[in-house]
């Protein structure tokens, strides 16, 4: 896009300010021109787009209008929009475009994305692709399709500017103007030995700054740090945030460079785990909520539903073996749901702290007592407050101060013991191997309905003479 | 670190996996040696570490430990660590430096880490910082303090690569030069006209690809992005992941360039982000653990907890209401905790996909109807499933059909209504200026209890007499 006249240019700074508005009124505009396959219009509203805003549209159309849309695209623009689009409307163009502009889609694609895309193809299309793309891509797309996608080998590319430690700078800005022309992000130069082995890296700015003459390695980081393909996303993100660096060398366990992980893919992993968690906590496994059909995604939630029923049925269990108690003083029943649900939320609360404490570190499963210790007191304080509170209230209603004593110490019983077992769970998940997130959401609500409920109920039926 | 000799320097290469599980050992190590005062042994492994490290370590001793440690960090390292530091811990070290050194260290930073530094400090404080700094620095730092800390004019930096638009390649990398020696991290030179006003960007390795005496405006991106001050920070994020691009100009509403922005204060934002929906959905404000201390944790968690417990007090009187009907057939308590629970759950879902899209734009609020249409489907299908499973399970406990069929269309109603406010309040609060995670977690979890108590037992009333 660059000028070539000296003319004014002043009239392209307008700063937009608010992309979404645009776009919803774009959208609006652009569905009735697809709906009525206006080709012509609809191509000159989206030459003006970038992949980002066309995937977003993609996304709000129905199936058939985003592949009418998809078929009208450059390989180069339709390979950046098909990155951006929700699960479900790439899965629907992806299975309904034809063997061959599929692969040259792929093609335009760097190596980490096109593995992402194949790995998303049925069987059959992932291998056509790979034999029709050019033998040196589909080598590198088949190397990382290899990979846990989850992983630091999941999340790199093949293309880097790499330079041998005996190179010149002048040789090694000769590499980052090469694959400046194939329109490649490049952060750094990586500097292997002679064997292929990692030894360094080397900002772009800083290759401005020497003589062109330099060997590189004179003017590299040496400390540069580097990861093997094994290492969780998770990790690779806060090795990124820690060493505040915008792209991290993969090598083998030996040392050699396989590949590299930029920045952006860091976004992305964080939007990523963001949606999760978020997720878990709400009970679910996916909060994306895209053109997926309701009918699927009530199917996707079913199971994760049926097991929480089934847990609950539990603390259905644990108010009938109570019912008697419950008979002769019904008042009780009201404090039921408080109880549980002040509890559960105590619980809950102390669960998402631990598993966001694993997540950043500053909690160490080594240490367990150490968060245990602190959670306890938070809970004590906590609990003797609302127990204070819920046991005046109680004691006014039912008139009877013993009535209140019962009420308000089950609450402080209840918080306590809530917290503890919200701290330990994810502790114990995570000791044992598991995702600690996995842990808070519906199985630790039921897991502290159970609690609260069988402290209050029992409590009250070893007062109930008195009552 | 650049290598000034040609000896091997393989053993640099050795790649480490598990940064944490060595600060681990390193950090019972040195909590040794810094109770026991050990200057030389400290310093000789601090030395070894980057900020990030020692920001670690420092987040997890003792404060007056903390303390010492800081006090022997070069100004530049402990500007980085500063940075890196949990609040609590930072707000202590803060208050504890002596001023000379804190001016110091704040004149080490770039000026958006400045601003947040001086931001936090007592007005005191700030005051003699900003009187003690270099003039140009401090009228920087006042300039970006001016802003709000959730748009992009708290985020944004004043150090940047600016050219004009009349300048060559040649100039622009020697620009860039400049402040590579200053240790900026630069990715784009930025293009301005004669009056400041913000015209386009080039990338870093495109200024190798061209000759030294073109003019820049003739191979800039003229179409390069750019925000006002006054933009979002949830709306940052968005722009950089939808344009794929590493830094991104702030211009005033006339198109003077301002500052920039840059791909890692957008990870710091996902970061913040994440942490705060988990908290909200907990019910809470901070899910940061630190070393916060347990009173202050539980003091700041008691409001919350409390405005729970009064909402839940509303189901409690709800229960209260229907006690004859509940003494009469003493059963259906044991099924109020699993209705209550999984319409709780079920809107809970709801309200975390909503949020999720309103967050993610692929919920548009003005068009309220396709996702409130979307949701009825889905509780429909999930409310019939479970009413099926748990009126089975009610009918054969009780020993009759028609306790079975209240319990199971119970449930089918509480479901569907928990799923309708579920997604209704987030757009609502949202079309009204409200963030709309706030809806999620215990308010939404108090009105569900509230709805699904009162179908129950209100339906359980009315059939009352034949059960």
């Amino acid at each position: 896009m660059a000028q070539d006249t000296d003319t004014p240019i002043d009239e392209t700074t307008v700063p937009q300010k608010e992309t979404l508005e645009v776009d919803d009124e774009l959208l609006r505009d652009l569905e009735d021109l697809v709906k009525s396959r206006s080709d012509y219009l609809v191509l000159n509203i989206i030459q003006d787009l970038v992949p980002g805003d066309i995937a977003h549209i993609l996304n709000r159309l129905e199936m058939a209008d985003a592949l009418y849309v998809f078929g009208m695209l450059t390989n180069e623009v339709a390979s950046a929009a098909v990155l951006d689009l929700d699960e479900p409307t790439r899965e629907h163009i992806l299975a309904n475009l034809a063997q061959d502009r599929l692969t040259e889609i792929v093609g335009e694609m760097d190596s980490d994305d096109a593995a992402d895309v194949v790995g998303e193809l049925s069987d059959e299309k992932a291998e056509s692709v790979l034999e029709t793309m050019n033998v040196a891509d589909s080598s590198q797309v088949e190397e990382l399709l290899r990979y846990d996608e989850n992983t630091a080998g999941g999340l790199m590319a093949k293309e880097m500017a790499v330079v041998s430690k005996t190179d010149t700078v002048k040789a090694a800005i000769r590499v980052v103007r090469k694959l400046a022309k194939e329109k490649m992000h490049v952060y750094n130069v990586y500097v292997v030995d002679e064997s292929g082995l990692f030894i360094g890296a080397v900002q772009l700015p800083d290759l401005l700054l020497h003589a062109p003459n330099k060997r590189v390695y004179k003017i590299m980081n040496a400390d540069y740090r580097s990861v093997t393909p094994d290492v969780d996303q998770e990790e690779v993100a806060r090795i990124f945030s820690k060493y505040d660096i915008v792209s991290l060398p993969v090598t083998d366990t030996a040392g050699k460079l396989l590949g590299r992980i930029t920045i952006d893919d860091v976004v992305d992993v964080l939007k990523e785990e963001h949606d999760e968690d978020v997720a878990r906590m709400a009970g679910t496994d996916s909060v994306s909520v895209g053109q997926r059909s309701p009918t699927r995604m009530a199917l996707m939630r079913l199971p994760w539903v049926m097991m929480t029923l089934l847990l609950q049925l539990i603390a259905g269990v644990v108010v009938h073996v109570f019912d008697k108690t419950l008979s002769q003083v019904i008042l009780l029943a009201s404090f039921m749901p408080i109880i549980s649900a002040i509890s559960g939320n105590t619980g809950l609360q102390s669960a998402a702290m631990i598993v966001r404490g694993i997540a950043t570190g500053q909690v160490d499963t080594k240490r367990w007592w150490l968060p245990l210790r602190r959670q306890l007191i938070v809970t004590l304080i906590i609990g003797a407050a609302c127990g204070l509170v819920l046991g005046l209230i109680a004691g006014f209603w039912h008139g009877t101060p013993l009535f209140g004593a019962v009420v308000g110490t089950s609450m402080f019983i209840a918080i306590n013991f809530s917290g503890m077992v919200g701290t330990a769970t994810p502790m114990i998940s995570h000791s044992l191997g598991f995702d600690p997130a996995i842990t808070a959401g519906p199985f630790e609500t039921a897991f502290q309905d159970i609690i609260g409920i069988t402290v209050f109920l029992s409590l009250a039926t070893a007062m109930l003479q008195w009552l």
